[in-house]
């Protein structure tokens, strides 16, 4: 298929939000409410996805980790354009038609693209929000002290195939950012292993992680280290959040979500990153979380 | 390279403007001066560039054709964030390093990113902007008997190499957008031929191209049809601009620019794309400009 007739049947799928001028013009257009956030996230057959994936269900991963980004600080989504590079052997209408989508479900318009012809698959979306309370939840708002909760278990993404469907926790990063005694936060795309550091320096503290105490999901196999699993296996999309020590008993009491809220650790007053290990004794952390490598 | 260095790396080369909260979060943070356009470009290996032109030209050719998209509204840049598929075999250091600096050129700050491997470059690159006058100049706004009117030399910009080295026509398209006979702006990425149809189409009208007054790029080989290419090579970044007839004199004698404009068609009340042919006839036309293909 040719460029053009992607973008014209792109132009034909999707229907503007009243005042907002989308695909078909150099730019898209809208008057945005206030503060903004934006993000980019790309994914790439062979990396994110197998060249025998589901192109619908890679769509869908492409707009929900794009969208975890927003709500992994307390915004809603207002609008998402998408460059993608499809080689012939995938079927790119296909691809959008999932991520238009997915998109949609979380009520964001897709608002431009891009279309290229690529050897190798790969589906970048940007996506733009606003607030949906009083502030964005940065990562570095946290403190020493800080006890460390995430919003669901953790691991077994990769090898069950989870991580093609990932969860955007719009509601609960809402209801975080709302809360003064929320922090920080960020979601978990690369293990809690690798991001709670990243939220940790951020926030100019090291922190502690607690294995033992780290929910593991059920697509984490029976025999594995269910603890490293958890920590280390990556795309998870679940939110971590810095919250006071003092007020995490409120913080339990008030949450109105079904999913469990975990504490898995503790931000401290020195840098660096250690766990508990199963003796009770903290040692630095030698985890490195999940990262794909060039 | 691992991923998170990149990311590191880039965000010591970069100043967040105040106010502003650029890479290192999960998403920039920004707050918008009034109505906003966006536009997302990317440009991939072997398609776009070539795998032995320069890393750091590839960079500066993904800043500048994004760019480009707002300079053809009549925006002032605000942002942008890019996502970076990378080869080990490229150095994407340097592709950043020239990506970063068409940014800075034009004033626009990389407030974000995203880097993954991959076995194929492509840079994907998403810009913002405001108003620099009173309205975006959009592509709709035209009528039938309205002159197109382009701000330089087209053709010859693949042959030549011209095309990795851009040159967004913010001055230009600031002022053309100022002009209440200015009715409709786009910028000419695949050709006028392929182009001027879009405009003619999203205003509701058809064209007319005077292809024996297109002006041609001195970048045109000499032995080549020089009308042909000048409408049909593509990747020019020149402004197409749609103006009132009556009133392109005084668009004439005001154009405080050193770029010469030229007519070089008009806008019909009947659909499809007709050129004048050297014998003066009014003729179909059958050339597609330039169209990279899946």
């Amino acid at each position: 298929m040719k460029e053009n007739d992607l973008i014209r049947n792109l132009r034909a799928r999707v229907t503007d939000p009243s005042g907002v001028t989308g695909i078909g013009d150099d730019c898209c257009v809208w008057t945005p409410g206030g503060p903004t956030c934006l993000s980019v996230d790309a994914i790439v057959e062979g990396r994110h996805f197998r060249s025998e994936d589901e192109p619908a269900l890679v769509g869908r991963k492409a707009a929900g980790a794009a969208l975890s980004d927003l709500a992994a600080m307390g915004a809603r989504p207002v609008g998402a354009v998408v460059a993608l590079s499809c080689p012939a052997r995938w079927n790119g209408e296909a691809v959008m038609a999932g991520l238009i989508a997915e998109l949609e479900r979380h009520g964001c318009p897709l608002l431009g693209g891009d279309t290229t012809a690529s050897d190798q698959l790969v589906v970048s979306v940007t996506v733009w929000g606003e607030r949906a309370s009083a502030r964005f939840l940065v990562r570095s708002g946290a403190g020493p002290g800080d006890l460390l909760i995430v919003t669901g278990p953790l691991g077994g993404s990769l090898a069950s195939g989870r991580h093609l469907r990932p969860e955007p926790r719009f509601a609960e990063g809402q209801w975080l950012a709302d809360q003064p005694y929320a922090h920080a936060m960020m979601d978990l795309s690369d293990g809690l292993a690798a991001d709670a550091p990243k939220l940790a320096q951020a926030s100019g503290c090291g922190c502690l992680l607690l294995p033992q105490d780290v929910p593991v999901h059920p697509d984490v196999a029976q025999m594995s280290d269910g603890a490293k699993a958890a920590c280390c296996d990556g795309e998870d999309y679940e939110l971590l959040v810095a919250v006071s020590a003092e007020h995490w008993p409120n913080l339990q009491l008030a949450w109105p979500f079904p999913r469990p809220l975990s504490r898995v650790g503790w931000l401290l007053d020195q840098p660096g990153a250690f766990i508990e290990d199963r003796q009770g004794r903290v040692v630095p952390m030698t985890w490195t979380g999940f990262e794909h490598r060039t």
